[in-house]
Parts: structure tokens; C-alpha cells; sequence
């Protein structure tokens, strides 16, 4: 197949910032791509070839942008699964293939998936909805995590049960309580797999957590971990790539416990906010090398030129409105850091409007670097 | 000012891989473009925000372009300086300034511009038209190189002289005839100024010919050669860019003669050829670098993460038409290889399709992939 300056024209779901990254690549290459999606902001409305508006969940509106195109893929999970199998069957290539995505979509068919595979993962109960979770409760370990199965996000959909009453509100949906592992570090692997079955980890990279706010606020490659425990994380996460016929990427969340066993925590089948940091810091990017899986090209050298560190940037609270990113001149202005404005307009509290990446031979120096970006920047109306 | 996701527009004249690679940047910061350029399958329609087509040449077209964006830059230097001119004395910030692309655009007042200035360059005379020249052959030291001093491109414009025979068939226009000076390398270097004179340059890369075909085959950086000369380089064109009052990019290419002096050979104010490895090898791309400097952000770090090297892909002898890159899938599977290619559908002999970067830690190694490369990958029909 001739994918270069050619007729040839790959489908993308979603027109959101993972979108976006990967056209840069797609640009790169001169590979022509269709997207849809919801909204006429989509940050992918612009590079790529034809921009489709319509509904991801809708089985029409899948299955007909499907017809359009030669390769199809996504970069958001929530689509219409029903659209993919059917196209699949009808020939199309799907990578992710719908089989692998119906597998990950629902976070208890992920667990046991894991559980059937002898992957390593904290140990959990599924729970048809929240009243049958209630009714079992005294045969629970408190603490635990409570996880709804579909839809969550972004930590939308998981909460820590301490005691009986932290079930008050939450939607009475299916639902897993996986007991609460107390871990030294979260990592994570990207794995990337094209359909002849070439496969190559990116190193492990590691989460550094506010030590008050217990969020995310650093994403570091190389994991300032040992490199036994580094090696035992990739090795992992290739088979969970292996068990899941993986096209693409996929992305292993991973914690490390105490005893330094790694724990599978979730995947995603997609470019990911944990890989970002590679477009300066990579040899080949997440993105790029996405691109080549899905259309069966050789991979890329998934490792690192330099030290890599990614901080979000996101909606500062008590601001709505037009985007201001504040003191963004000023971090410019420092060694080997690159933001990336995502292109949404209007900012709202903890929005993912961009990331910024800091890279450095050095990793403290890139650390401390991170640290002043932090605390400098801010997305403001 | 707040480019970021915001209404501010900058104009591009010129819509060519240039932009196209310019482009891949305003998308990254979410900076609105606007571009001008004749042909509708310009490489850069998609990823600018509007795209106007028309004459770059004519007066009104791209007066009345810079009169919707608020900056204007360009990345072909044959555009009408006239309407740059007015653009500017009504306020428009254009950058480069249309008195440098004055200074730069006719061959003759560049080079009389480094000799009053002291800029090392070959010695060289200025004459009306070629029947003047012809006049005064006899005063001349054979070989010279012959140059026309207005729209040369690509070696076009530029013939050595060994016997007076030679200038037959040459056009009738102003040129200048330069002694010609053996040299060891032929080196360039990129330097970046913003308007507040904040300066800086890149790595010294070195051009290597083929031994028997006498054209560049390789841009190597860094440049294989003594540090001192390359300080001297450096330095030299820094000279240059501030003689210039230059803002945004300025290529510096120049000659390295046998008894290790600079001598300067010709600039270019935008990105460079010379200068694409920085996109995978530098720790900030000419073409980020580009955009801060025209915007008057604070430059990015200039120095490489690694050592690259750059192969130009242009169309085989023989072949015309649809384009194809053969092998390309080949040399995608070696390590820190990354083809660009600019979205041109068709094919002619010598037309300047795209480019490989080769990246490694080893510049030996990385040259011998670039070699590899050279001998595999084949643009052909």
C-alpha cells in the first residue's frame, strides 16, 4: 500500500488533542486523514484533509465516515462499538480492532480479562450495581476503591470508600470495589504493536504525585526507579499488549507496591497523556509511532535522546472564559521547554488546555525546571 | 500581546514545505495563520487556518494579504517588496524587513553589503549586463563564477567560467563575477534574532558533496571540523545577521578555504535547508525558533540533543508523474530515521519532494545510515 502523497485515507474518531498531535505526523508524511467529530471546535478541525461533524456514539454516523475511508482508528474510547464490528467484518482494517476495545471499554471485563491472563492486578469484585455492592459490603475490606465499570474519566467514576456512607450518591450502575494496595510509585508503559506482530516498549515512566493534593503533577521518563523493577514493568506490559492482540498503542497503568510488585491498574488502546513527553524527548514519538503501527510500517526507536518531564496544564479554578496562558513568555524562556496549546478557546476549571514539556541531558536539572514551570504558568480567562 | 488560542494572525507569504514545516509549529502553540501563495496544491493549505490563493509577486495581492494579519512574515524571498514596503511604513510589523530582503534579494548589493561592512567574501565585480562583463573579460582571472544578481534559485543563475565561451547562452541581465576560491568545506550557519536583539546561533553543519557529482549529498551537524574554525563561523554570522538588523532566521552559508579562513557565500532570511535536522536533532527546531523570534518570544536552545544528518529527496532522473517513494517502508525500520515528506503529488527529475533526517548519539554512525538511506530510498513514478 502506497500511504505517502497518494490517494490512500485514514479515518480517525474523535478530533480532540491526541487527535491533533498525531496530525502533526500525518502531516509529516503527507498521509491524507478524515475526522469526525462532535464538535465544530474539534482541535483537529484544522490539518486534517476533511473534517466530519457528528455524534461517536451514533451507529450511523460511524458506520458511514467508516465507508469513506481506507484505515480507521480512534483516539477517544467512547464510539460506537457496533459501527467498528461491522466494518471490521465488511473488511475494513480497525486498529484498535473493536474485539480488543470491547475488552478494555468496561473496566470489570478488563480485570478479569487480567485475572483469565495471569496479568498481575489488585484483586477486585464485580457488582452488577451499586445496591447489590451495599448489600455485600460487610464482606468488604475498608478501605477500597470503587470503580463504575463504563463511561468514568479522568477520575470521574472512582472514589475511595473509607466507610459505608462514601457510597451515598454515586450512580447506581455496574461496578467493581478492588481492594486498596498501598504502592511506592504509579508507572506507567506504552507498548506499541503493528499488525505483523513487531513489538517495542517505550522505558517506563513514572508519576510523580503532589505530596498534599494526591494529584498527578509530573510525568518522568526515564522512572527514577530500580532498573530490575524497570525491566519487570516493561516486560508486563509487553505480554498485556500480547494478550490483547493490541494494533497500536497501548498504554499500561501500573502501580509499584511496596514490594516492588507491579500491578496492572488499567490500559488505554491509544496515544496517551503519559507518553506526551516523547514528542521532544524521543527518538520516535508516541504519536509517529502509532502511525506507523496502525498502517504496518516498521517501528520506531522507542527511546530517549533526553530526560524527559511533562506537567499538564489545566484550567486554573475560579476562571472561566477566553484562554490567557499566563506567563507563557516566561517559560519560554527556559532551556528546553515546549508548551503545547491544545487550540480549545475557552478555559474552565481543570480543563486539559495543554501540556508542557521540559527536557534536559540531566533529569534533576529537567526536574527542577519542571517545578519553576509549574509554578509559573496558569490558564486564566 | 497573546498569540496563544487567540484572534492575533500571522501572515505567511509563500506556501511551500517551508510554511508547511513553519506550520507544524503554529499548530503546536495555537497560533492563527493566514497564508498567500499561487498554487492551489500548496503543501501548506491544510494546517493554516485560511489560505488565499494568488501572485506573490503582485503589488496589490499582497498588500491587500498583510492588510487581514497582524504580523507578516515570508518564507520565499521573491515576493513584492514595494507592497512590503507600504505594509510596513503603515505599521504592519513584517519580518524580515523588507530593507533587508533588499540588501539580500539582488546577489550584487548583498555582496557590496559585506564588503562595506568587512564581511569576509570572495572578491567579486558587479556588472550592468552580461555584454559588459563580456567587454571586460580580459581583466578577468579564469575561472570565475559567474552569478546573476536578481532571481537565481537552486543553482540556477550560476555558472562557472573557465573559458569566455562559457558565458555564451547566458541571459543578458546584471551579474557579478566572483573569483573562485578552492575551499576545503562548504559550511552554514543559522542564526535567530528577535526585535528586542536577543541572538543566537546554531551548530556549524557542514555540506558534503558526492566525490564525483559535485552536489551536496549530506548536511551534517555538527560540522566535522577544527573547533576553532567553527567558533569563527559562528561568530562571523552573528556578524552578519546584526549588520542585517535581522529578525527571525538568517542562514549564514559560507566557504572554508584551505588556509581555514570564513569567507561568506550568500544568505537566506528564513528556514533553511541547511537547518531541517534540527527538527529531530536540536533541542529547539529553526522553524519554533522562527516563529519566537518573529513574535518577539524568547529565542529556544540552539544546541542538539544529538548528532543529525539530512538527505534531500528529490524526484529521480527519468520519472514523471504520480509520485512514489520507493523503499521507504525499508529505511523506516532503521534506528533514528524520519522521512518528511512535503505533500507534493507529483514527481519531476530534480524537484525537491522531501527530506530524511537521520539521528544518532555516534555521527559516524549516523553517517553511515545516511548513506544507507541515499542508496535506497528512490522517488520514482
Amino acid at each position: 500500500m502506497n500511504y505517502f502523497s497518494s490517494d490512500f485515507k485514514l479515518g480517525i474518531l474523535g478530533g480532540g488533542q491526541l487527535g491533533k498531535m498525531l496530525l502533526s505526523d500525518t502531516r509529516k508524511f503527507d498521509i491524507q486523514t478524515y475526522i469526525l467529530d462532535p464538535s465544530d471546535e474539534a482541535p483537529c478541525k484544522i490539518s486534517c484533509n476533511q473534517f466530519f461533524k457528528g455524534d461517536l456514539m451514533d451507529f450511523d454516523t460511524v458506520y458511514n465516515f467508516g465507508k469513506k475511508v481506507d484505515i480507521l482508528t480512534f483516539e477517544i474510547e467512547l464510539v460506537n462499538l457496533e459501527a467498528l464490528e461491522k466494518l471490521e467484518n465488511e473488511g475494513l482494517p480497525v486498529y484498535p480492532s473493536p474485539k480488543t476495545l470491547r475488552l478494555i471499554q468496561n473496566k470489570g471485563v478488563q480485570k478479569e480479562f487480567y485475572s483469565q491472563h495471569n496479568i498481575p492486578t489488585a484483586p477486585f469484585e464485580k457488582f452488577s450495581n451499586l445496591e447489590n455492592l451495599k448489600s455485600e459490603i460487610s464482606n468488604l475490606k475498608l478501605p477500597f476503591v470503587w470503580k463504575c465499570t463504563e463511561f468514568g474519566y479522568d477520575g470521574n467514576g472512582v472514589k475511595v470508600v473509607r466507610q459505608a456512607s462514601d457510597l451515598d450518591n454515586l450512580p447506581n450502575v455496574e461496578c467493581i470495589a478492588e481492594e486498596m494496595i498501598p504502592f511506592k510509585n504509579e508507572l506507567a508503559v506504552i507498548v506499541c504493536r503493528n499488525p505483523s506482530g513487531e513489538i517495542k516498549t517505550y522505558p517506563v515512566v513514572e508519576m510523580e504525585f503532589h505530596p498534599e493534593a494526591n494529584q498527578v503533577e509530573y510525568v518522568i521518563c526515564p522512572a527514577r526507579i530500580d532498573e530490575k523493577v524497570a525491566e519487570k514493568a516493561r516486560a508486563i506490559a509487553l505480554t498485556v499488549s500480547q494478550k490483547f492482540n493490541q494494533v497500536g498503542l497501548l498504554a499500561v497503568e501500573m502501580f509499584q507496591t511496596e514490594n516492588d510488585e507491579i500491578l496492572v491498574n488499567e490500559v488505554a488502546p491509544r496515544p496517551h497523556n503519559s507518553g506526551h513527553y516523547s514528542i521532544e524527548a524521543s527518538y520516535t514519538s508516541q504519536f509517529e509511532n502509532h502511525l506507523r503501527a496502525i498502517l504496518d510500517l516498521p517501528l520506531g526507536n522507542t527511546e530517549s535522546k533526553v530526560a524527559g518531564i511533562m506537567v499538564n496544564l489545566t484550567g486554573a479554578e475560579g476562571f472561566s472564559g477566553d484562554v490567557i496562558y499566563e506567563n507563557i513568555e516566561t517559560i519560554l524562556g527556559w532551556n528546553g521547554v515546549t508548551p503545547h496549546i491544545y487550540g480549545k478557546k475557552q478555559t474552565r476549571p481543570f480543563r486539559k488546555m495543554g501540556h508542557v514539556t521540559i527536557v534536559n541531558d540531566d533529569i534533576t536539572v529537567a526536574r527542577k525546571i519542571a517545578e519553576d514551570v509549574k509554578n509559573t504558568i496558569r490558564v486564566i480567562a
